[in-house]
């Protein structure tokens, strides 16, 4: 058996998220059932880095699968786009030591948050950035906020509560505020997100840089350890998962 | 009777064009069913620059309505704002005289062709751009061969066939391409366009782009005055009405 390691981008608009649910239309499920095709009706597990929630895009999600066949990854990659629908693109497929593990050898994500500040919001960024009213918040609070969360702390109080992990700790390695134009981008990068983490922190930032909590609130939010102490969950729309590290792996 | 014009957006993608058709989603439909709503039932004509195809963006569609109320501009904005749905925004909307006429008052157009030249075509950009399956033309010899487009001429090889439009010479004022990252931009000035004539043309300078069609052949299609002589119509979805020139028209 080979191992092979794919980044996918996918817009997340029309899809029940990552993982297969009975009845849904999913990004897993699409990817396996190509990949039940290319194997005569073999079922081929996909595995991901991790998962992610209805509505939210990927432009740089990353898989393995394991497969018995030999043909090369840069053929996978084609036979891939040719079968997949147009709201799942396969951006590169190569083997790797079956060593590798999309989940198990996560070294760091990154994530990008997108709100739309413009007075009207462009129709054609309905679905991809969270629309503000034409609010524009200070980002200079929220910059300054944000330094609370920078580092390694129990991030309990941006998890959502339904979660299973115990252990809480991550380190958030940096966490930065952008303008493209009227659409302010919130890039943060760490070792590990807890479930609902990047939507919690943005949706807790947004109250302070429109003034609803204070900048010196978020390290008493984080210090509580108490989801009802953050801000709500930003809706899903404006979230990407962009990309994934791993250590140096060897290539087969 | 107040006559308003109004600038708008819409993407295209999930509208069979802009004008009304019994049981069809349409733009003009869902204009005038929110001014039905504003005016208690009462038909309101919504009259466009012209029409747009299924899956045909605009970024600033031009059209104009009369209306016996008094209420202002800025509050026709917001009203209509809360009850189009998202792929339809209202970007101005200004009282003008009522010799002001959103098609017959027309004196230019401006509209922009969009194809994605990168390998894998981004999935957020599938409704957006045309996908050229990672083929980079060659853009000198389109910008060479628009030369022969620019200027007055009887378009009749650039206009679809059923048409019944008798005079077919507009002029072309400008025709250029830009590079906005892997896409590549086709932006499109004239005093009026034929229908489905940016399509033609697009589809037109694309083969000569790609070495399928000589820059000299294009002065010679024109002559014909052949449509069969010009090239496929280019897809809808990588077209945009950009702006509506209209003379100065005095505030009312």
């Amino acid at each position: 058996m080979r191992r092979l390691k794919a980044v996918i981008s996918y817009d997340g608009t029309q899809f029940s998220g990552f993982q297969v649910q009975p009845g849904e239309r999913t990004i897993q499920a699409e990817l396996e059932r190509v990949l039940a095709v290319m194997h005569k009706g073999e079922n081929i597990k996909v595995t991901a880095s991790g998962r992610t929630d209805a509505k939210v895009h990927a432009t740089g999600q990353t898989v393995h699968f394991d497969t018995p066949l030999t043909i090369p990854p840069e053929k996978y990659m084609k036979a891939f786009n040719v079968q997949l629908p147009k709201d799942i693109r396969v951006l590169t497929v190569e083997e790797v030591s079956t060593d590798f593990h999309a989940r198990y050898s996560v070294s760091g994500k990154r994530y990008r948050y997108i709100w739309c500040c413009e007075p009207v919001q462009s129709p054609f960024r309905r679905y991809y950035t969270v629309e503000t009213n034409g609010i524009v918040p200070n980002v200079n609070a929220m910059q300054e906020a944000a330094q609370a969360i920078i580092g390694t702390h129990d991030f309990s109080c941006f998890c959502a509560a339904n979660t299973s992990v115990k252990d809480k700790v991550r380190t958030v390695a940096s966490l930065k505020f952008e303008w493209h134009g009227q659409e302010l981008h919130m890039i943060i990068e760490g070792n590990g997100f807890l479930y609902n983490m990047v939507r919690i922190i943005a949706g807790t930032l947004w109250e302070v840089g429109i003034g609803r909590r204070d900048i010196t609130n978020v390290a008493h939010v984080i210090a509580t350890m108490d989801r009802g102490q953050a801000g709500k969950t930003a809706p899903p729309q404006g979230l990407y998962l962009e990309k994934v590290f791993y250590p140096e792996v060897a290539d087969v």
